[in-house]
């Protein structure tokens, strides 16, 4: 009798929903109220292992159940498929959920369906980790880079960006890998933190909060800007004064302005010493950005949280753009394209800097800029993860956050499962709290 | 006692699915088995004129229900809104829509949830121009141009158009409007067929069609490539013959290409005379457009269909990327967008030939071209709406093509109605076409 391989028997989704807004967590000039929510799916197999692959596209409330009926529609993709030939080639998933001509219809590679196929090729890099018993970090930083080269797509980028190249790059990488796992393992990754600065706290609370940051070890902290001038003025010379002349000030506008109110708000603010206008304009737009970032220097340009592709980050390095490179673990399509973004950043020498927070995106992203540090970029300078410290308790492998920097995780996988009960109870609409929302509000009425 | 207003009382949404992949009709080089559908929504209203909005998302099978899940995402926005104040106003519904800042998240402006919101914007102007007894190319061309412009979100635009800008385009596009009006309505706007040009038919229907379209009065046809050159060189070659030189040869690779293989293939085609060269690449590479029009001149680039929104576009005429505009009806945010772009087109003195086809694209789009006609670009040359000759006899309002020419539809609306018959057949997966169907494959199985 021949054993059948094991193969993937299920992909679960979830719709789960924080009620952020409340507190005024996570409120900036765009979002003034969001409710963190994360489409999330678990892959399940037969196999004997009993492990499973967790991923999910972070979303702040309405529209996460649009975004849960987008990884529902890739379901048929992923069913049936042999284990262990997908988590030894998650790149041929990936090509085939980005190939499928009739999904593709729907973006190409952008938006509702380009996260959802992010959240299922995530998934099954969790679950290759957990298989190989290593954190992802490590199973990228020590894999082949034939394979990781094979892992990429270069549709799209090839004119910027070749295999070969890219070859060249992880090869190079490769010396001095030891020791700099050794000092990750020892040190951490430099991280920032972001819990100070969010619209929606008073200048006491900024004070306070921002204070703590530089005695958690912190050199840098973000405040959100681009609601009121005067307001951030004001709150701008208080976050410097609490923190000193020292610590870095980056600044996030989150897309709020055109491209020349960027240019004047951001000189307004100049006299603060702001490390980085983040996000000053559209995401989409590339010029724009070169633009701005022509008239704000020394300032610094960041973007990419809501970059949609490898596509638009080739042409914000092409165009010098940017300053500073912010990856999105969970906005474009997954590690493979993530991949494709490191190494295009790494062959401009421009520094990934990631972006995170909501819902299990510093869990996730961790292991992107660890890899980026042991196999591509080689160092740590100028490099920071953003931190936000909140909703790490619903996950089973929370980020731990020592001396201002992110501990290398050393649980296999990616990070990313929720603890069941945090399912159980944030499950929308019939998670436990949802309905004892309903129940209150009822009995309110 | 005071009559109350009448109000939007339902926002009906279909999931309408065509079997067209098993003729081979819309097939190319990235969409071989393309199952044309649309995500359709009526807007239903207590008003005593019994009259309705419909408006759809146009997608290529698979997908479709995501599709009508983030319609069905912004019921909430427009159910319980006055219709006289909603359509007095669309741009105010479609601000809301895309400024709701949960939603947004989803995006912003691309993908699934934007189209979802072109389709709703739509519907309101369907229903507004009905109000009005005018078909929408007529009611737009007879507002005054500070309505107009009121319509205009110049968010992220206003670098390269501003509100002053657009206003004097507007006035200005007002000489001579009566008598283009009488033109159009004897003569009609230029179109050109696709028809012959799928990838999955043989050289003789090829040769066939092509003749019949030249004989039928059109001045320009156009091919899929990209698959494989030698086919192209071949099927290039027979269309060329079977038209003669005085005819103009589009060619479209459907996104295809690399931007080097683009300058490669395209040039190995160039004997051939083809008129433009269609989606060369990625619709997100506006600098890869630039470079591939520098390098194929005279043959002139195309895109639009896929471009996500007016901040794309902005870019792409920024670069001097294109030379030919194709707007799409339901891709964008439905038409207050389109008119950010057809006013952008205007003032960069980039034609517009808008992409159509598909389900009900030409119904719709044929409307914003006429309006570009009378009240701004002021005239029809090298200007053609793209025509297929399919799925028309599904709406209530078909174009009529003569002398390949498009008719001036007459009907109060936006031509989006889709016969009740035809949503009641193709309706996924409950309509009778597709009851049957699942009736009589398992009869074979």
């Amino acid at each position: 009798m021949t054993a059948t391989p094991a193969r993937i028997t299920a992909v679960d989704t979830f719709d789960i929903r924080f009620p952020t807004s409340r507190e005024l967590d996570g409120s900036d000039a765009m979002n003034p109220d969001p409710d963190y929510s994360a489409a999330y799916l678990i892959l399940r197999t037969d196999a004997a292992d009993g492990l499973e692959g967790h991923g999910f596209t972070f979303t702040i409330g309405r529209g996460n159940d649009v975004q849960v009926a987008a990884v529902d529609a890739l379901r048929h993709h992923v069913v049936g498929r042999p284990v262990a030939e997908l988590c030894a080639d998650p790149g041929s998933l990936s090509r085939d959920l980005i190939g499928d001509s009739q999904l593709r219809w729907l973006g190409p590679e952008k938006g509702v369906m380009h996260m959802a196929i992010g959240a299922v090729v995530n998934a099954v890099w969790d679950l290759a980790a957990k298989r190989e018993g290593k954190p992802l970090w490590q199973l990228l930083a020590h894999a082949e880079p034939e394979w990781l080269v094979s892992q990429v797509d270069f549709r799209y980028i090839a004119d910027a960006l070749t295999p070969e190249e890219a070859l060249h790059l992880l090869s190079e990488g490769r010396a001095g890998i030891a020791e700099r796992e050794a000092a990750l393992l020892e040190r951490g990754y430099p991280g920032y933190t972001t819990s100070p600065g969010w619209l929606g706290y008073s200048d006491d609370k900024l004070t306070r909060l921002a204070r703590q940051a530089v005695a958690d070890g912190f050199t840098q902290i973000k405040l959100k800007v681009g609601a009121d001038l005067d307001d951030d003025i004001r709150r701008l010379r208080t976050a410097r004064a609490a923190v000193g002349a020292g610590i870095r000030i980056a600044i996030d506008a989150n897309q709020r302005w055109n491209v020349n109110e960027a240019i004047d708000w951001t000189g307004a603010l100049a006299e603060f010493d702001p490390y980085w206008i983040e996000e000053p304009t559209s995401p989409d737009d590339i010029l724009g950005h070169a633009t701005i970032r022509k008239a704000v220097t020394p300032v610094k340009v960041a973007t990419g949280e809501h970059v949609q592709n490898r596509v638009v980050f080739k042409q914000l390095l092409e165009a010098g753009a940017i300053d500073v490179l912010q990856i999105d673990a969970a906005r474009v399509g997954g590690v493979n394209e993530n991949l494709a973004i490191l190494l295009l950043a790494a062959k401009s020498g421009v520094p990934v800097c990631p972006h995170a927070g909501g819902v299990g995106l510093c869990e996730l992203v961790q292991h992107l800029s660890m890899f980026d540090y042991l196999a591509l970029s080689g160092t740590t300078e100028n490099r920071v993860i953003e931190y936000v410290d909140h909703l790490h308790q619903h996950f089973t492998d929370p980020v731990v956050i020592r001396d201002g920097h992110y501990a290398a995780p050393l649980a296999p996988g990616f990070s990313a499962a929720m603890r069941a009960e945090s399912i159980a109870e944030y499950r929308y609409p019939d998670g436990t709290f949802w309905v004892a929302d309903r129940t209150g509000q009822e009995n309110a009425a």
